[in-house]
């Protein structure tokens, strides 16, 4: 890598999330090409996104460029099986939503040593090329982990990529962050699949009475089921730990009605709803990848809620 | 009431929805005044507001005005035993969110005969005053109750004045309004204050990392709990109902998890979801309040979802 010129970036997959990291990275400066299964208007758009996959992985570890996985996560394991094949010794990231079966996906293709997991917390309910949009990172969270076993060039370089796009890098390990995004974005989700399914059950006027607490409170239900079952099934686990701990909350606020109070759901709910909004990221600076400590002291920050806004 | 000038219109109540709607029918050339317990700055924008209730009354009854609840539920009693005193004969209507409770209230104070609810369903999560907007009630669903021994020519004023403020008439009977904001505003307050806190149960990093779809999932739960309670509490009976509905299909969907899968649960809130963006209402005409069945015609169409645009 040289010195103010990132090497290239190799993106496989270019929908909605990877096309976008395509764009950005491009914007950026980056060298970048891609692969897709699929014919898509990548070429058109001026992007160089080939349908040939090993060919891609080939180009990729000639010029020794971070490659991205960004398919969804069925179609993961034979995207992994090439890579293995044509590009085994280069940087790999990924951009899939949750990260432990990602990590042990690629564990079990023997590709562990030079990857470092990866999710940008951004997306729109639209998806494939055609709603790609270079600036849809820009202000985003995007989770880097920060395993044991790490390699510090590797995170240096997938960390570039993320702040190149414009996004502020979050620090976790694969098993925080799959705890994190079941309460901050697989939860959602699943709560608002049923208050769809409850605002329809009124009816007409039911639906016809609905307004901004309705429409905000089910947008996501208006995602491709499937791309639901793609982003949260993966991680039913930590699901499922937070939607008991929900089904509890609401049970004991169900007792409460019995008294016709909403008192303590009301306060405590208020109270989480302001600390969300007034949470200040704490700038992290300081903190050298491959220094004595530096997965201890960045999983100490993510912790804290800091993120990294700039790296050398 | 002379034609093509409606007769004058009284609030009671200038926060956020009693303050616009003054702001909105004198926008629409309605002669409006009002009342508010405390001194607001109504009057330096412009607006006739006593906090003197009686003398606001008496003006109102003899100007046979149109007068308007929109004091918390809490304060209602007070008020309407002020108006049985002072203002007996006018046209009555209400903007409090729960509509069987202001009925019953109405009837204990002998006002039922020239009663009809109504409810705008728009809002912000402001209050007070400072936060009044003149269009807030543009494009939105008013509904306006349509009980055995409505009065049509008070119906007709209350309509005219929710057409007046840019609204479309929805209507519903008490109870059925009050079933179906259960459903459409009050399960949203209960859902999002849940997972609001079971994003802040993951700390700083979950926080850290939430984007769009934990921010619009929980944007009701910044509401104040006071204001919360003050609408969701007077429902109760309806709340637990669909609460109770709401935690049978979230208990499915969890057993559903321990087999990895979120099918049922994802197919069936998208397809509600997509019921409600593409509910295209039908446009109620040819009824005429007075006429025979008029009320059994307006709750047929409420329930098919159709709206009044325009009274004569």
């Amino acid at each position: 890598m040289i010195a103010g010129r990132p090497a290239p970036l190799c993106v496989l997959g270019t929908g909605l999330i990877g096309g976008s990291l395509l764009r950005a990275a491009a914007a950026a400066g980056w060298e970048a090409f891609g692969y897709n299964r699929s014919a898509t208007a990548a070429g058109a758009d001026g992007f160089e996104v080939g349908a040939d996959l090993p060919a891609v992985l080939r180009r990729a570890a000639a010029a020794d460029a971070l490659v991205v996985l960004a398919v969804p996560m069925p179609a993961l394991d034979a995207v992994l099986a090439q890579v293995a094949v044509h590009a085994p010794g280069c940087a790999l990231t990924d951009v899939v939503s949750v990260k432990a079966p990602v990590a042990a996906a690629v564990r079990a293709h023997g590709l562990a040593a030079r990857f470092v997991g990866g999710h940008p917390m951004a997306g729109t309910a639209e998806s494939g090329w055609a709603a790609t949009d270079a600036a849809l990172f820009r202000g985003a969270a995007w989770a880097v982990t920060v395993d044991d076993g790490t390699d510090p060039v590797v995170w240096r370089r997938v960390a570039r990529l993320a702040l190149d796009c414009g996004a502020r890098v979050v620090p976790a390990t694969a098993a925080e962050h799959d705890a994190a995004v079941a309460r901050i974005s697989h939860l959602p989700h699943v709560l608002a699949e049923a208050l769809a399914q409850a605002g329809a059950a009124g009816g007409a006027l039911a639906l016809g009475l609905a307004a901004g607490s309705f429409r905000d409170g089910t947008r996501v239900a208006g995602t491709a089921p499937d791309l639901v079952r793609a982003i949260c099934e993966p991680n039913a686990t930590a699901l499922r730990a937070v939607l008991d701990e929900t089904l509890e909350v609401l049970a004991v606020a169900r007792r409460a009605l019995d008294d016709g109070s909403l008192a303590t759901l009301a306060e405590a709910g208020h109270a989480a709803r302001r600390r969300y909004e007034e949470q200040q990221p704490e700038t992290i600076s300081g903190i050298v990848p491959g220094a004595a400590g530096w997965l201890d002291d960045l999983r100490a920050a993510g912790r804290r809620g800091a993120v990294l806004t700039a790296i050398d």
